[in-house]
């Protein structure tokens, strides 16, 4: 399988192997999480290009080991042309993160094309343009808006990923059919039983991707609000990230149960709805986690939030039903006290 | 006289006096020169606001100290609001690189308005959209396009300057008399004997600044080469600057006088033509300095040139006549052969 499909400006290319005839060898640096060195296929294709391995994470983004990146950087590219100048990012989504914002930058603005490795990547952080470094203990205070020129999607490459990684994934899938899909469309997509996540995601990918497109257009650099819906289930899924040292796509499950639980309290969703959401979350062991956590800590992540609206509100993402979003502002405080009442433990 | 005008979606204010009116006080930080200090009424406007000062010069752009100031200023804006937070930066050039890159990146960009309070961030820098951290000992090697919302010109700050800096900003105003001026203007504009330079630099101010504006609009990015003809000057000017320690203005003014006589020595420029312009250097006492200077160094930097094509080529900007500009490609082996012929002695 091999096809193109061209949002915005953007291609995105779906194909099974990683390929050499993908790009020419000139002015092209590949920035690739070096753990894909195990990858004797991946190996073989980085070889022949100038290449940056790094280590993925979150300390890759870490603001302050960015001055020696660029000194690197710079080192290996000092002879290209800079206004032919591609950055190659094959990695997850720290890579591409990180990759994405050092684009934007370097000499003010180099081209950009993702490969993402994991399935959250290829669904989500790939896509939309975000770039991010972190200025610990908070994350993504730092970044760009920078389209990637294309965006490749190698099938090989994410069905190699373990089994945790499609599970992590599975947090971003749900909230965009939550977001952009319909209530049969919710039905028929998990009546069936699930064997195999790895082709659940690969099947849907094409749609999640360009659902989000679709918000992404409407507001490329988050200025309307309208692209914050993006966010359901990630202003608590930040804080769990963060206080539980959980993976973001985990911490975003349970963000989502919160905010849905809290759409229900709040009146805005149906019993059944919820009931119908729920019943798919069990299905996929996605559980609400309820263990103790600091609230001063709490606090300050959600001040520091992007979503931050001054006066200790930030906006938050509640769901009517399928594809009815409501934005709202929320007091840090209120917030708190939802958590309270769900069961959160505070220290 | 306060006036405004609109150039694409920039507003260029001008204004005899900085005054409280100019916005209010929530959710701005104003980072400024701390040299500024030093003048009553703008520490009174400063004081008013949440305020970062910092040390005005290239070291404030280097990218080893971009996390400290990073954090600070995250500290210091902990409870603003982020969809209105704005930046006002006071200061001259290096100032208003450094605050621009930090507005652009900063939660992937806050408002910015430039105050510039020098003559040449008041006829070039702050105009544009470039913004810039260093990478020593190259300059620029990173930054951003990121337009101010506002550019605020204040008569009283700019004439308070020593004579140093609008001797320094003359060279931007001959170069960009030469990109977009005529020969009738040339003369006209100097028939007068110069009595008060502060006095001519703001007489055409409107007139330079909207100058550049047509031009950067013709190629916002730097992407079609169009914008690049503002660097008429600027290869040999960033050498000198680095390797004698000129300040910009004056190393532009040394890069424009090589750049004049390499396009009379190719036959681009008539000899006529050559005559009128130097009878102006003279008058404004510029005058082409040749003293030794290392031929690895210039060759080392003319390599990191942004407009370095690849393959030891740069694109090098020459002038037929008024208004009449060729941008192409050189060897750097022939710009140091023409250094040479000039006079430079290289170690």
């Amino acid at each position: 399988m091999e096809s193109m499909e061209k949002l915005s400006k953007v291609n995105i290319v779906y194909t099974n192997k990683l390929n050499e005839k993908i790009l020419k060898k000139e002015n092209v640096l590949v920035i690739y999480d070096q753990f894909l060195n195990h990858f004797p296929d991946v190996k073989k294709f980085i070889s022949k290009y100038t290449n940056y391995p790094v280590d993925a994470g979150e300390e890759l983004k870490n603001i302050e080991h960015f001055a020696g990146h660029i000194k690197n950087i710079l080192n290996l590219t000092a002879e290209f042309s800079v206004s032919d100048m591609t950055i190659l990012a094959i990695g997850g989504g720290t890579v591409g993160d990180f990759s994405g914002f050092v684009a934007s930058v370097f000499k003010r603005g180099v081209k950009l094309i993702h490969v993402p490795s994991t399935w959250l990547s290829a669904i989500d952080s790939a896509h939309g343009g975000k770039t991010a470094l972190n200025v610990p203990p908070s994350k993504n205070q730092i970044g760009t808006f920078y389209q990637a020129q294309k965006i490749i999607i190698i099938k090989e490459l994410l069905f190699s990923q373990p089994p945790e990684r499609s599970f992590d994934a599975l947090g971003e899938l749900l909230k965009i059919l939550l977001l952009c899909g319909t209530q049969s469309k919710w039905a028929q997509f998990f009546k069936n039983k699930i064997k195999n996540k790895n082709q659940l995601l690969w099947d849907n990918l094409p749609w999640a991707i360009s659902s989000k497109y679709k918000i992404v257009k409407k507001d490329p650099f988050e200025k309307s609000g309208l692209r914050q819906i993006l966010n359901l289930g990630h202003t608590l899924g930040h804080v769990l990230e963060l206080e539980w040292s959980m993976s973001h796509g985990v911490a975003v499950q349970q963000g989502l149960c919160f905010a849905l639980n809290w759409s229900l309290q709040n009146k805005l969703m149906t019993k059944k709805t919820h009931h119908l959401i729920f019943d798919v979350f069990t299905k996929f062991e996605i559980h609400q986690k309820l263990d103790q956590i600091s609230l001063k800590n709490t606090e300050s992540i959600l001040l520091k939030d992007k979503k931050n609206l001054g006066n200790s509100k930030v906006n938050f993402i509640f769901l009517k039903s399928f594809g009815k979003v409501i934005r709202e502002p929320v007091k840090i405080s209120d917030l708190v006290i939802e958590m309270r009442r769900q069961g959160y433990k505070f220290t």
